[in-house]
């Protein structure tokens, strides 16, 4: 008989309760419990590990986190550096945007009447609404933003960059957009044309020919290089989406112009999609393997959870325990303001792919 | 045009990360925001709420949340009176009765390969394992105790309480079975038939004829007459399962011979099961309202999270905002110690439905 | 490099549409394509394998399929014995019995309002609705015919051969419990506390002391007997729920008492549920390996699909291409009738496990 | 006591076995039971009224379906014209485009050591199989063809035609591009950026400065003037994602300039994701009626299925109903191989939203 003992190493620590635990403790108290409270709290442990790995963190974030509430959770991550790159769904971002411009998203019912919010001219999302008027009126925003551009293809990268930068400076509020214009984190929206951004962006085109041009294919390029640049990388994803394949693709490009990247070092990511039925979104950090999106020996993480209630236990306990790795960490340095991405104050290539010298 | 502002009252509050803060910090922080962490935030204050309200609150449990960690959490709701009568499979009062016997379950992995894991005698689930001879052992002990017993039927409530009484004096180990017999918290197991512990009782019965008799039926009786007896009830439900329709039922059954009854006055399910495809299991509250097993006017929240990221959060808060609640709450008395159930000081009818005088 | 071809060897055909094609080729042409639907016809062929083995094949339900219109499958399934002995839940033979008494389920929407529903007494199943008075009067019926059984515990199975007995010499009408009781195919039903099967038989025990015993122990023994006798069986799940819990544990109670057993040749399993959160109804068919529930070897696959549509496009493949399989299968014979089951001819024992001679 | 008989008009047929059922068949006996079942048989009917209405329709596809084996289940519904306008992710284009190209994709396990398969070079979907070194080879010649196109943005629209156009010249096979240019039906791909097919433009641009420009806003301004042009639309996606909300957001935006436009007329959508965590994947059509998306009054339906189940029987059933409903429906007519789209033989205007004149 084989020996039973290799696999019956660690006990179950079944979960005390006490008045009065922080995050942080409740956190501690997961370690050594099963199913997805365990992933949670290693997710909370890997968290940290590449906070002092030096690697490059890229936060990508899918469904409609923004307006339900995690906005100033990821600002807060891009402010304090948690993270060095995020790349969005257009919605989020969007959503974002319409409370920098101090507008709001409301509690509402995911059982209300629909065709009653559509006489009233409320967009609900589940168990959350918004003023459609508002809506137009920030895709018109928006479009008189861009028109007043240079008639020429931006990526995302900056154009989000420039309209961080307006936002701050007309309202001068917390929110993605601007924590990432502030801190100088690039963010990337590879989907942009599937959200009001890019509909923003056609209004724009539709008033002043020649404006409203995107160059996601340049993103891709941008992107890869920012992993050639420095190939300790990590991935954190919320709700898989465009932005999880777009992180790892990154990583995928980059190693075919460059042999040291080697995937992900580092994968964390909490979602609710399932892998049974093939699609990116809910596939496991094992299938990213195969492709070598993610290091074959890396350390990473699946939580099975809505990010609405991982990620405020998860960042309240990393703000807790992080300020000294934070201070300490061997962040990359960006400037996000031009036509080409500066990482560590060399210029990326022009629409180019970096290649090893 | 209707009035929009109907539907726009309360604003969305985004999640604002600090250092250092609480669980129920967090809890209050997820108010406002949306989504499953709204409601996890949602089931704080309508637990809060049947705690003030004088309801007799029935705690459900399904899955392998005992062996997956959450056994002494529900030692603690027992112990406290967060709840006043538990219904659970099988298999967590089993796994619960391992570890009071002092056995562990172990740290695993959801990908191991399960031939190796069979030849060396261990069992999974899921992340989780378990030495298969302790489980055999565990069986012919619980065999053992049942041969001990009076050859007649006991109901499983009868029935646990002996259990958790020769679990204490054998062991003196808290655990659910010993928490609830110290504090006479009536268990019922309606799927007994369907777990190790039904295994156990099936050898008792092989070994002496006329042992390991269960009345199930006697405990449909028995957990409706408890609503009989008062009729202002909350429901509590973790995964789904036979604890789920069993607490359910047993509103219905009671109203049939009550009319003060009207369904569960508190609603709080956590499930990971969704209600597309018809099974109770994921059954919505509000379709339990058309069958009066929830009151129309009930306080409800499903939240849609594994329990092993719900509970330590949510029974952490409570455990530091609800001393007070505990201390003044009007929660029924239980003896459960003999074959007729007492509470509040009067016995329960004997095999008959209690009928209003 | 390894050989990459070892892993490349059967490439994938995608689906051609054509008309007029039958159910058994729409299978046919799912078999190299990916995903559930792959595993959709890979269950054909395992369940035409099984009837070709001579194992014993049980099947369990669990869910409301028989309310939402799969009761008349089930029915031809156990009549021509593409299964040898039924497990389900209490409800599913409940809204069997419903319509066997000439009762109906309705059509009825998801997003009713249930105030409205209760009101009117109507029962809601998702989208399917049911009269809360008929089922009130179900109950009743239920009640009065088990007042005429002997006053002794008994097996849910010899409990429901009565009941089955009894519907069809009052109704004459197709459905589970009458197409098992004219096939002599035993029916379990563990969990039956749980549900209104259960109701009925408290109703019984109030109306008459010492009516609506059932032995669910005796249901252990006897379903483990069953495997100890001829030990190949094969397992189709609907559902999960304690149906496949139990069809797996007179498995693994079985081998405790004849090594011969060893687990299920075949496994089948069609499920909504999913592996992350530990519980039993979504466990894989390699986790019930570790607990040698299946054999290491078995022939197994596992659709995440709604039995809804799963099973109508399966099962009417089968009925096409089974009928000498069925002819010619050696299949256990039952005698259901008695306080003691006997299988091919000969008793089981009484309230004891067999041992082998 | 309200009137229950408004509540139950219509009686569940049970599903009844038969052999020899066609897939039409099979679907017929469906209408009437419950849950996914009754959904993917009203989906059937739904689809059949699309057809008869004169609206255009939209198909999105998400997900892997097309290496999943439903490619030609795609190019069968674009070359028939059951669809008008296809909008997909870019995995689903170039997996078919792997296989035009006659490459394969593998019948894998979704079990497999990824480590395994990475050292192999094999990347893995799931339970499916392909060789990277192919793909790899396939960026190259999507590089190398996009070289040969003019300096200038184009739309996806454009590009996709353009490429099915090669693809057909240099190898006369089927498949979803091939099938596109041959109807000419326009393609669009709003995520492009977020695949191999955008790796390949950037491989393009790195090798030839100005080359693998696209032009994603312009998809956005083209998508809503076909729906302007012909306001009476209808959409019908697999899987949600990027394809899903781009459909709807063409009408939304459509209604922006045309008041006649009102919401798609028609929606049904299979998906695997739910909508409790608020992402627009899982979102319900009733959620969409609030944006406008879909009009109140609108004929829709959800099928909670994979697609490579609920497909296959599906399509297999239109096919064998529908040949007159093709033959004689009022479909647009396209001409995709310009700058500019023409819609029924007048070009859309150029960089503009056309406008009710």
């Amino acid at each position: 008989m084989p020996n039973k003992q290799r696999f019956l190493k660690t006990p179950i620590e079944p979960f005390r309760v006490e008045p009065n635990l922080s995050a942080e403790d409740v956190l501690a108290r997961m370690e050594r419990i099963s199913f997805q409270g365990r992933n949670l709290a290693t997710a909370y442990r890997v968290w940290q590990k590449m906070l002092e790995s030096g690697a490059t963190i890229f936060l990508g974030m899918a469904g409609a986190l923004s307006a339900g509430g995690l906005r100033l959770v990821v600002a807060h991550l891009i402010e304090h550096r948690y993270v060095d790159c995020f790349v969005s769904t257009g919605a989020n971002l969007y959503h974002d945007l319409h409370e920098i411009r101090g507008r709001r998203h409301f509690v509402g019912s995911p059982v209300e009447n629909d065709g009653a919010l559509q006489d009233a001219r409320i967009d609900r999302v589940y168990d959350t609404y918004a003023d459609e008027e508002e809506f137009c009126e920030n895709d018109e925003w928006i479009a008189q933003f861009a028109t007043t551009l240079e008639c020429r293809p931006y990526t995302t990268r900056e154009f989000l960059y420039r309209l961080g930068e307006h936002l701050w400076r007309e309202y001068q509020q917390d929110g993605i957009l601007t924590a990432a214009y502030r801190a100088n984190v690039p963010i990337f929206c590879p989907a942009i044309a599937d959200s009001s951004l890019g509909m923003g962006l056609s209004q724009a085109r539709h008033e002043r020919p020649g404006s409203g041009q995107v160059d996601v294919i340049g993103d891709i390029i941008e992107s890869a290089n920012i992993v050639i640049r420095r190939p300790q990388t990590a991935s954190i994803v919320l709700g898989g989406g465009t932005p999880k394949n777009f992180i790892n693709q990154a990583s995928v490009q980059a190693e075919f112009f460059d042999d040291r990247v080697g995937g992900h070092r580092f994968a964390l990511q909490i979602v609710t999609d399932v892998p049974q039925y093939g699609g990116a979104s809910g596939s496991t950090l094992d299938e990213a393997k195969s492709w070598g999106k993610i290091a074959t020996d890396a350390e990473q993480v699946t939580v099975h959870a809505d990010a609405t209630i991982a990620m405020p236990l998860l960042v309240s306990a990393l703000a807790s325990s992080c300020d000294e790795r934070l201070r300490t960490r061997q962040r990359p340095t960006f400037d996000a303001s031009g036509r080409v991405l500066v990482v560590d104050g060399r210029p990326l290539p022009d629409a180019r792919y970096e290649e090893r010298s």
